[in-house]
C-alpha cells in the first residue's frame, strides 16, 4: 500500500479516475443492454482488453481502496458503495440533516436489477447497511454492523430512489439505527433495523 | 424488450458478451488498483469512450436482463448476482447438492471491499440474499424476499468465500431459509435467516 498523498496529487488522481470511473458505470450498463452487430461488440471487447493493459502498467498489489492524506484527510477509492474509483459502486453520496439523519439520493439502472425493472434485494440491503451505518460513524471512528434486518414491503423500482436513516437509539459504543428506501411516489419499499458498533479505540 | 431468442442465438450472445463481461469485471478490479502514469489513464479513458460507443450502437430500452428462449428456458443476462452480462456480478453460481442445499464458491476482490481488506458487510447480505432465496425457488417460480436478517460475527476477508444455505421449515409459500458464509479457514463470519415467499400462480 502506498504512502499518504499530498493533497493536491489526491485531487489530481480523483480529478483523473472520478470521470473514468463515470465511463466504466456507463461502459457496465450497455455492456448489459447492448444489441450491436458482433464485430462491433468484439471490437469493444479489444478495447477493454487495452484499456485493462494500460491501467495495469502499474498496480497496487493490496486491494486497500483506502488512501491516507499528509493533511490527515481519508480518500475513499475502492468501497463498492461510495468508492470514487470503484465502477460498482453507484457511487452513494450520504449526507447528514441537521437533525442527524443520513440521507442519500441516487439512481439505478440495469447493472442493479434483481426481478424485471426491480432493485435486487440484496442491493437495496447494501444500500441500506450503508446509510444506516452512516449514522453511527464518528470522525475516523466507522462503524460496523452487528446485525440487520431488512423488511421488503414492495418491490422498489429501478429509477431515482431516496434511502434515508436516523439513530433510534444508542448503548454505550452500539448505535440502534432505523431507515428506508423510498421511491418517487413517496412509497417506502423496503424497511430495516440495525445495530452498529465503534470498535475500541486502542489506547 | 425482444421476443423470444432461439437457444442457437441464446448461445452466440452469451459466447460474445460472457467474456467481454469477464474482461469488464478486470477492467473495474484494475481501475481502482492502477498507478498507472496519466497519459496512460487519459488514453484508457478514450478507449472506454469508444467501446461504450460501439456498444450502444444498438441498445434494448429497457433495463430488464431476463430473457426468454424459444424453447422454454430463461437467460438471466442483467441480475446484478449472476447476470453473464453483467460485470457486476461476482458472478454467482448456485448449485444445489443432493440434500437441497444451495451453495457457491466465489473470490471477491478489491471491487467488493467495505473495511480496508474486507468484503462490504453489504455485499455479505446480497450474497446470502441471493443463496438463501435460491432454496426457496421452483422451475418458473423465482421467490421473493420478505425478510433477511444478517449478523455479523466476524470480518470477512477479501479472497475465496464458501455460501450455503438451507431450508429451515416451509409454510405454504413461505420459505424460513438460513445461511452463512464461510471463508477459507472454515470459520463462519456473517449468518443469515431469511423468510421467501413464492408468488401465487395466476389462473
Amino acid at each position: 500500500m502506498s504512502g499518504p498523498l499530498t493533497p493536491e496529487e489526491a485531487q489530481r488522481t480523483e480529478d483523473l479516475y472520478g470521470p473514468l470511473t463515470q465511463s466504466l458505470r456507463k461502459l457496465i450498463d450497455v455492456a448489459i443492454r447492448s444489441e450491436a452487430d458482433e464485430p462491433d461488440v468484439a471490437r469493444a471487447h479489444e478495447l477493454i482488453e487495452h484499456a485493462i493493459e494500460l491501467l495495469s502498467a502499474r498496480l497496487d498489489p493490496e486491494p486497500f481502496g483506502v488512501r491516507k492524506t499528509t493533511d490527515g484527510g481519508t480518500l475513499t477509492w475502492g468501497n463498492v458503495a461510495i468508492g470514487v474509483r470503484n465502477a460498482i459502486a453507484p457511487p452513494l453520496q450520504v449526507r447528514h440533516d441537521e437533525t442527524g439523519r443520513a440521507i442519500a439520493e441516487l439512481t439505478l439502472g440495469a447493472a442493479y436489477e434483481g426481478p424485471p425493472g426491480q432493485v435486487h434485494g440484496g442491493v437495496c440491503a447494501l444500500l441500506l447497511d450503508h446509510v444506516l451505518g452512516a449514522t453511527a460513524h464518528r470522525p475516523g471512528r466507522p462503524a460496523v454492523t452487528g446485525t440487520l434486518t431488512v423488511r421488503y414491503l414492495a418491490p422498489t423500482p429501478l429509477g431515482p430512489l431516496h434511502v434515508e436513516a436516523w439513530i433510534d437509539r444508542e448503548e454505550g459504543s452500539k448505535t440502534f439505527a432505523v431507515g428506508h428506501i423510498t421511491n418517487t411516489d413517496g412509497t417506502a419499499s423496503v424497511r430495516a433495523e440495525g445495530v452498529f458498533i465503534r470498535p475500541k479505540v486502542r489506547a
